[in-house]
């Protein structure tokens, strides 16, 4: 698939009256920062721009909202234009998909490998560490000025989806990007403080709990762990409580794949897929209709969590022991 | 104090024919990060350049050990030039301070905020968020070409001492540095890989743990956590495995300061304290004769375990909670 050029999503956008932006559901750092970071320049160019969400906020992302952030219950949804950024399938925001087909114009920034074209405008690079560089480079292309406000932004979209600079994703251009928002005064270490060093104690300790409880196969090259309803209650912690997990597990030394599978509710049960250096995680995602990255990947299985986490295990060890 | 200029200390070097590196003792990824990279560099200019050392190297370090570190019972010591690298006392280098003694040339390259002159040649920028930053800029200013492992090895420098680009020491010259070393080729990646993915779980199992047993005060501001050598055993764990955890304990929401109280052998208890925004560690260290930085300071008392945790308690309370 060809990329339009930027140059054109740009104009469109600079042209339009009205922008809604979707982004993906359980929004993570670079979703929300990458769709707040293009409303607020929208804004800035003078435009009714709003962020339009079908899920919550969770707590540690909540200071990205900047005003931008409304319920799709409330929002007209109505706009010239509708951005869908950082997610590339339907399925990803379900309760939104009509926002986008009922846009004049319809433009999709992302950079997931699984990505088909589903807009009218598509900007896909999976070579791209985030969603939010590919934003920085789409405001710079409308030549508005990055302010502090949505810095913050674009630094939260990198440092999420790098890892703080640290996965096989993260290349120089990363770096380059954050220079460039050094000059405008934010304060990274707020922003990172925010982000990483706003952990509430359950859920620390459910963290804690969970490794130690995990299973090693294939020579301790696959660690995986589950996660139930009924855990998560004993530590009084949420399902967003699990979020970091799955990379603790990847960090022990000798494992080459990791897998955390966590009971939602009954019979909806979310897999966290990572790697470290060559198991392809978003091809045994795509076997359970999940999608993802070589190296970060989830899927959602419909079934108890103890036959998901069977079904994971087996397809996890054909893919770490295959060749 | 006045720092020498850059140019002085790379024209000394230059000048000489061996030259011996020394840093601190139980060494970080700064620590060995900076040592080697620069003994690489002076070698590629022809000299005779080692890292002396005087207890061992943690193995999650030992990738950047590049043969450059010899032992101090079987080095030579008699260089022209004695560099000591990210430890401006002698007391972070006990076995080894005569060999920076007996130099024809001491040179002192630092970023700590507590360091007092004790070279001929000192370069100290508290600034700096890493030595491996100052040691970049020192072979610069020597004009040798810095390849894929000099660059593994300052990244690994910045990486550890930022946290990631991630503490409040972080600037835009950290990035800018590591956009000048991703040119030589080197693997980021892999360095990230090494440095932290590469946890034994042990190690992440005694983490959860003492992060378990952690006791909170001042209305959660404060958390402070014990490791005795009988938990280490319990979990077949080194002293060295209790790295990370007071950073655990930082991350926790609402917590300012954090303490962990560690038993390297009966009666020697090593503390590492953090802070998050105001609380001025390195006071609190300065008071049991440690050092360090406002945000990251750590002190040796020579007591038992529950005695040194009551007094660091007190002194951490009293300085949390003042004014």
């Amino acid at each position: 698939m060809k990329n339009d050029p930027m140059k054109k999503i740009a104009d469109a956008l600079l042209g339009a009256e009205s922008i809604d932006i979707v982004t993906h559901i359980m929004m993570d750092g670079d979703a929300i920062g990458s769709a707040v970071a293009l409303c607020l320049a929208l804004r800035k160019e003078g435009k009714t721009a709003n962020v339009i969400i079908e899920d919550s906020i969770a707590e540690y992302l909540q200071f990205l909202e900047y005003g931008c952030v409304t319920d799709v219950a409330e929002a007209e949804g109505s706009g010239d234009i509708c951005v869908a950024l950082d997610c590339g399938t339907k399925s990803r925001f379900p309760k939104r998909s009509d926002i986008l087909d009922s846009a004049k114009l319809r433009i999709c920034v992302d950079h997931h490998q699984t990505t088909e074209p589903i807009a009218d405008l598509n900007y896909i690079e999976p070579e791209s560490a985030a969603t939010g560089e590919l934003v920085y480079a789409l405001i710079k292309e409308m030549g508005t000025e990055i302010d502090k406000d949505i810095a913050s932004c674009i630094f939260a979209a990198i440092a999420t989806d790098t890892g703080n600079f640290m996965y096989s994703n993260t290349t120089k251009r990363s770096h380059e990007v954050v220079i460039d928002l050094y000059d405008t005064g934010f304060d990274a270490y707020s922003v990172s403080v925010q982000l990483y060093e706003n952990e509430p104690y359950r859920k620390i300790a459910l963290h804690g709990d969970v490794v130690s409880r995990a299973e090693r196969l294939a020579d301790g090259k696959i660690i995986m762990a589950k996660v139930s309803r009924e855990l998560l209650e004993s530590h009084g912690a949420d399902f967003e409580d699990t979020e970091g997990i799955v990379s603790i597990l990847r960090s022990i030394s000798g494992v080459e794949a990791a897998a955390l599978v966590k009971e939602k509710k009954k019979d909806e049960i979310k897999v966290s897929l990572r790697s470290k250096e060559y198991v392809d995680v978003a091809k045994v995602a795509s076997g359970f209709e999940g999608g993802g990255h070589k190296r970060a990947a989830g899927c959602t299985i419909r079934k108890d969590l103890d036959s998901a986490y069977e079904e994971i295990k087996t397809a996890l060890v054909k893919e770490t022991c295959r060749g």
